[in-house]
């Protein structure tokens, strides 16, 4: 482990903070709140730090895959414990623990609250809890790459720990050329979505929290309703930006290289729109019986099933009071997940249609043992690695699930509480069901079990293998 | 597909179910019971059809994999749908899908009844419900294999298509000594298990039904209160056992070739009883309070572990009213299952231990990306076939879990009773929780979801594939 250039980036990334926090002391100032001094003075502390831990060069510029995991995990780590001081500082937050658990929820794009009335905040504690979703859908160390002249090989790794998906994509060899792009697209259509909520009469404080927490796949609102106090145009806005957030951004790549036949048959995004297709249709059907009309019915499934599948978790209606059946539907979106390459969590469609084709090639080669056959997926044949991380990464998750349920049960609270609130943590979706519904919290929760969902955020958000090897006493070897 | 060579299995098949049938007829003979007419009457049908359909030759020999699967599938299909003729008739059950439900629980090893009052039944029926239990667990075509000189090389694919696990061990090269031994040691341990109940002061005839029971870690009881009203001394017996016959038969099978220290160094039963203790520690620990000593609180927690992890699904207790931790330990013991190449089902304990060793490897894999690494299990280095097989088996059962509980939950039911009712019937357990835990039933479920939960009992037992395959095409292509 080269612990001189981790200590490098961490330094950086602390700077970068400093940067994120001037937004909050901006806001602060302009609604003239008290708050915004802890914000000052934490952007403060940051900058010192950064600066002075900075001044001696890394010794050496050795960097590897280890190097880049354990960066990207300090990073996010960092980024929270940071983040979470102005939070406590302002006295809003009933512990530190509290504050964390919600600067980790806003940075992995999770939107779980330990709040039961958000709009007792301040208008800079509300920005900042928006504005982390925005800096963690994109990732803090791919801007680092676009922003920074970072020198050697360090940045492909840096990238491939930050990024969700089993692959990085064809976008790779340019690092620093990708990560400038991801961030235009990413900008771009923040922009879009805030001018056409404001469109839609919001307020351009609310435009602007919403977009940066639709756009993040987060989903804190600012309101104890979450969106289901806005207007159907407005709500019609997020739903479509939604889905538009949770698509692959090579697809964006491929428009922006006047490529539209290769991006509309993207394999990915067509199975995650037939994913949603399908759910909404089927949702719409068990749900219109408690509403008005069938077209109010679509409306509030189809904006469900965008915020789970998306791992958003923003919510129009109580969804917790829903059939079971239309609740299931909405269980499985959230295991599933948006795209790979997108803001959004879960296990990625990729993951799940690669799983899906081993399965039916397993069937085939039980027919026919001899026959060769290989799996493909988006017109390339899936490498033998890819195939082996894919499934031990179901594994790793299918195990990190059922210990953080065993964990969390220590509090008593019944299972489907437990088990939706692990798969709300995991895959950065927000709300679960029954205690922590839509229309709950997850202050029922006892300190130990926070810190365990705070690990299923993390874990969640960087795909669980960079925060598992902190507690792998190999990677922390001297090489 | 050779589909003359399956017919002439699935007539073998009835023709031993004939056999299967004197047995509760003999028993309604002693308690004079009417309902023996039915069992005499579908012996009789079994036995004409069998012997009339076995008249005319197989035209050929040929039997690969896909034969073994498709005939071991039909025939447990054909052994429900006989077998649960004469409950049917006996007019006992409500409907024929009740009585199938019952049957294909008892055959599967199961143990979930749609009954609320068991006490009720005649005894023949009794006797006939736990017998099914004790065919089941070994396996009805390892039973043929041992006493039919079957010709061809079609022993290895039935053999293997039947017996639980990843690998079907070393016993493979000689099937037909290997089927006669296993049965041995099966029904030898089973007359051990009455003696020993005998002496505790049993009836024997709850000795001889709660033997089968056990022996194929069924769990069907014949009162009401499952095992609780039994003597500690017989149920610190069912605990033994339970435990004994969730061990890998290899185990057995050393100690018989007089290699005493080889069973005793066997991994997966290591694992095994190494899971066992420390979730009876846990529990013992959790549950203390509720019972009026730690003695008590130590022998209801080893009776219900052992009960769920051998699958059984005996119990002593409610423990539907335990602390949410101790109840998920046994959730997570219901998915772990027993040991491979035992008469227990779930995901087997070989699976989970290689699935855990894959992750550990994955972990030092991606700190040293060119270092090569070979996974080990039982002194043997475990091939990338098993690997593959291990994870695409874990991939399956995740689909058909997600799959099951979508469909089932088209009854409203809560999601904790939908997802512990396949987590029971899948891993072949009996009992879940909440509506569907062990002081409850299944009849709650409508008769489309009862179909549901059969095909997950089915396919549990008969591990995932060979049932998959029924509904693939390519299957049934002529060859």
């Amino acid at each position: 482990m080269n612990y001189s250039i981790i200590r490098y980036i961490l330094c950086r990334v602390l700077e970068f903070q400093a940067l994120f926090l001037t937004l909050p002391c901006l806001a602060a100032a302009i609604y003239k709140e008290k708050e915004g001094f802890a914000y000052a003075a934490v952007l403060v502390g940051c900058l010192i730090l950064g600066e002075a831990g900075r001044l001696k060069k890394p010794r050496s510029n050795v960097f590897y895959a280890r190097e880049g995991f354990v960066a990207v995990s300090l990073s996010w780590i960092l980024l929270s414990i940071t983040g979470a001081l102005p939070l406590y500082l302002s006295g809003e937050f009933a512990s530190y623990t509290d504050a964390l658990f919600e600067t980790i929820s806003g940075l992995t794009t999770t939107g779980a609250s330990i709040l039961s009335d958000v709009e007792a905040l301040s208008q800079c504690n509300l920005f900042w809890r928006s504005f982390t979703h925005w800096i963690g859908g994109m990732g803090v160390l791919v801007l680092m790459l676009a922003v920074l002249p970072l020198a050697g090989g360090y940045n492909m790794y840096l990238m491939r720990a930050e990024s969700p998906g089993p692959t990085v994509g064809k976008l790779v060899p340019r690092v620093r050329h990708t990560a400038r792009l991801l961030y235009e697209i990413y900008i771009v259509m923040t922009i879009i979505q805030i001018v056409l909520l404001l469109v839609t009469g919001m307020a351009p404080f609310e435009a602007m929290t919403l977009s940066f927490g639709t756009a993040g796949t987060g989903g804190f609102g600012i309101l104890n309703s979450s969106i289901g106090s806005y207007s159907i145009a407005s709500q019609v806005v997020i739903t479509i930006f939604m889905i538009l957030f949770g698509i692959n951004f090579n697809v964006y790549y491929l428009f922006l290289e006047k490529k539209p036949v290769q991006a509309l048959k993207h394999e990915e995004m067509r199975y995650y729109l037939g994913f949603i297709f399908t759910a909404v249709l089927f949702i719409t059907i068990n749900i219109r019986g408690s509403f008005q009309s069938v077209l109010e019915a679509f409306h509030h499934a189809a904006f469900q099933v965008a915020s789970i599948i998306t791992t958003t978790g923003y919510s129009t209606t109580d969804f917790d009071i829903w059939p079971e059946f239309s609740k299931f539907i909405l269980v499985l979106l959230m295991f599933c997940g948006a795209c790979a390459g997108s803001t959004g969590g879960g296990i990625k469609v990729s993951r799940i249609v690669i799983m899906l084709k081993l399965l039916k090639n397993e069937l085939s080669y039980l027919i026919h043992p001899k026959r060769v056959r290989q799996i493909h997926f988006e017109q390339h044949v899936v490498t033998k690695e890819v195939l082996r991380s894919v499934s031990v990464f179901f594994i790793a998750y299918a195990m990190i699930y059922g210990a953080s349920v065993l964990l969390i049960s220590l509090d008593n609270l019944d299972l489907t509480t437990n088990f939706t609130a692990v798969a709300a943590t995991l895959n950065n979706i927000g709300p679960g069901l029954n205690q922590v519904g839509p229309a709950s919290n997850f202050s029922v929760y006892s300190q130990p079990a926070k810190y365990v969902l705070m690990f299923d955020m993390l874990a969640g958000r960087l795909e669980l293998f960079p925060l598992l090897l902190l507690f792998t006493p190999s990677t922390w070897k001297r090489s």
